[in-house]
């Protein structure tokens, strides 16, 4: 990979040429991070390069990816989600110039399409025939997805409280699903130990060095979309951490290949039922075990494994911590449903909740350009949706029950 | 709309100057469809044109389209869904050049937001300020979704069987909802009659004319992504009869705007337990009502409301009628999933099974290009999906239960 310099350890900083070794630093098993040759990027990867290309995917900005040139790109459409300008809820929520990344119109729905993507690419390359992770569910059923439509194997380790809606996703892709009567960290343990002994490729986020490159494309297509303007704020809900890290990644590149002349900051938004970042960054503290309390179940993680890269993205960007209630998420669910048509799942609403509270704090200047993250999909999760819209046998949910007749109807309606 | 000449009736040929005069034909009550000025759209309306567009939504063609050039453009990205190669799946089924239409990738998860998105163009251009249809599901959803983007009111007529799944989607989006005691044409009755006492705007698709010209733009779509060689084959699934109408009014645009050379012949896949149209086609009789017996809840329409349209369709394209039972649906939903990496609702992957069906029946040229749409995401009815996966409990859907504990797991796996 000519683009890609080194992978150096977030933790001792030992540097690798050329990439990451295998997974793990070898010297001390911190998660290592991919290094780029800016000056070659440079020269290769230009704004008018990218507005002759036509894919709409997250492999248009390939120069600035850990993928060989003749590796095997994967049939599905992951990335080139679209950004909306939110009027509307702007309005609501006091911010002028706000924009949505709708990242539940992935393939499989979630963000982390983009991370198994990627990892399906490098498992292909490194001639694999299987890869596994383990996932409170999108990066499950991402992995699934990618892998069925390139050809492999998935086997997929998820905690028994993951919503049937995710599971079945999961077993239609043909993956063999690893139920854990446990929980994150559990089913995380397990899933190592059987990768290490079957030799699969290894998707987990807090091993694999690769797939926050594969999530920074969400950042390189923000920018893009807005002219290479970058926005002023990004707010995202942060669960394992692997996300956020990987969305400062892509804007560090960015600014690195000289493509956007400043940095956002970072909205670090966590449910206040398992919020162990956030709780870091605001005391200063290391990361400690919480429980994971919320129904938010894609961020529900008590001990985030990059959670490190997380705390050191949300303190580089100069950005803010907002806890939310579930209450909150819930909320945050139906304005977005009712003012963009939008439908995210409760973990990929909690950053535009997270933006609410902190907006109604004046924490968030009026004029500033913000870009709130959905990272998944409400028809995941539907239950928690139901939750959100009320009991469906009461007229407050919004749904009336009547039988076909004409008169009691139009009465009826008549007085909504 | 300088490109729109006329409206003409399907059942009297009745023709109305400047398009449609409101829903239905004045005269007869028949069905309208919109007429171009063919020779005006191919001054306006080429491939160099078309080459230069960023827009990738319906829209793109919007000089082939019923709408103002000063009308109000919705925010959610409608169309623009991937077509997909599908190899290993074109594979299984004995066709060589076989692709996959992956609509489940529009905002609210249907092919159906595309006529929703033309609907509340038109409603809004009008001066509605809400909008209303029946529907077993998604088109609902559609018309609740967009209509929200665009800050309009939404009433939805839904029967009473339709997935929870999907009437969650539309509370979410702020839709009031009416669950009809009732089947599909019972739901029809009562929205109707709601609709003309309370003024809302009509998006039923047997009274708009509109909505198949939404629907079209997925052909115009196939076509380009094809570079421009239409199809042998397009294979769908059939409820009402505004979809497959659409598609195919959508290639006949295509090819009297000069874009195309030739037409495709359609595949009419209906459920065997509701097929009424390939009912009529195959014995070429008039469309006479069904129960509505089939898993596949979006077409499981026992009195097609379009069905005059579509038959004409088929007809027209020289296309084939097959009728799947709900375990060849089942089967096919597995099948796209697992070879592919698409996850489609019953009713989304009917056409596949349909197309399946008719390969081994010899029907279809090894050698065919063949597109089969899929018109759903399987995420709006997990229910159905875990019919097609079998019963959790059992190993065979895939899915293997198992305590935290290292050693019972890393046995169990190594048996798989």
């Amino acid at each position: 990979m000519r683009n890609v310099l080194a992978a150096v350890c977030v933790t001792c900083g030992a540097e690798y040429e050329g990439g990451a070794p295998v997974y793990n630093c070898p010297a001390c098993g911190g998660i290592l991070e991919i290094i780029y040759d800016y000056p070659y990027i440079k020269t290769v990867f230009t704004r008018e390069k990218l507005d002759g290309r036509r894919d709409p995917t997250m492999w248009r900005y390939r120069e600035l990816l850990p993928i060989e040139e003749d590796s095997q790109l994967p049939p599905l459409r992951v990335g080139g989600s679209p950004l909306y300008r939110a009027e509307r809820l702007g309005e609501r929520l006091g911010i002028r110039n706000l924009y949505l990344k709708d990242e539940g119109l992935n393939p499989t729905a979630s963000l982390k399409d983009r991370a198994s993507a990627l990892a399906v690419v490098r498992a292909k390359k490194e001639g694999f025939s299987a890869a596994a992770c383990s996932s409170t569910g999108n990066a499950a059923s991402s992995l699934a997805g990618n892998a069925a439509a390139m050809g492999l194997r998935s086997f997929i380790f998820v905690p028994e409280r993951a919503p049937v809606g995710k599971l079945t996703q999961l077993l239609i892709f043909g993956a063999t699903v690893i139920s854990v009567k446990g929980n994150y960290e559990d089913t995380f343990r397990l899933s190592a130990a059987a990768i290490e002994k079957y030799g699969w490729y290894n998707r987990n986020a807090a091993i694999n060095p690769y797939l926050s490159e594969g999530k920074k494309t969400v950042s390189l297509e923000i920018a893009e979309q807005l002219n290479f303007a970058a926005p002023d704020y990004v707010a995202v809900s942060v669960g394992d951490g692997c996300t956020i890290a990987g969305i400062w990644k892509g804007f560090k590149d960015l600014y690195a290949a000289g493509l956007i002349d400043k940095l956002p900051k970072l909205i670090s938004v966590q449910a206040s039922g398992c919020c162990p970042v956030n709780r870091a960054f605001e005391t200063n503290s290391p990361i400690a075990r919480m429980e994971e309390n919320t129904i938010a179940d894609s961020i529900a993680v008590g001990v985030p494994r990059n959670g490190d890269k997380a705390l050191l993205a949300i303190r580089e960007s100069g950005g803010l911590a907002v806890n939310v209630t579930d209450d909150e998420i819930l909320a945050a669910m139906k304005l977005l449903g009712k003012t963009a048509g939008v439908f995210g799942e409760p973990a990929g609403v909690t950053g535009t909740a997270g933006l609410k509270k902190a907006a109604e704090q004046n924490r968030i200047p009026a004029d500033a350009v913000v870009v709130s993250v959905v990272t998944g999909n409400g028809l995941k999760d539907t239950a928690s949706a139901q939750k959100a819209t009320g009991d469906f046998s009461s007229p407050q949910s919004g749904l009336i029950h009547i039988p076909p007749d004409m008169d009691i109807r139009v009465e009826y309606l008549g007085n909504r």
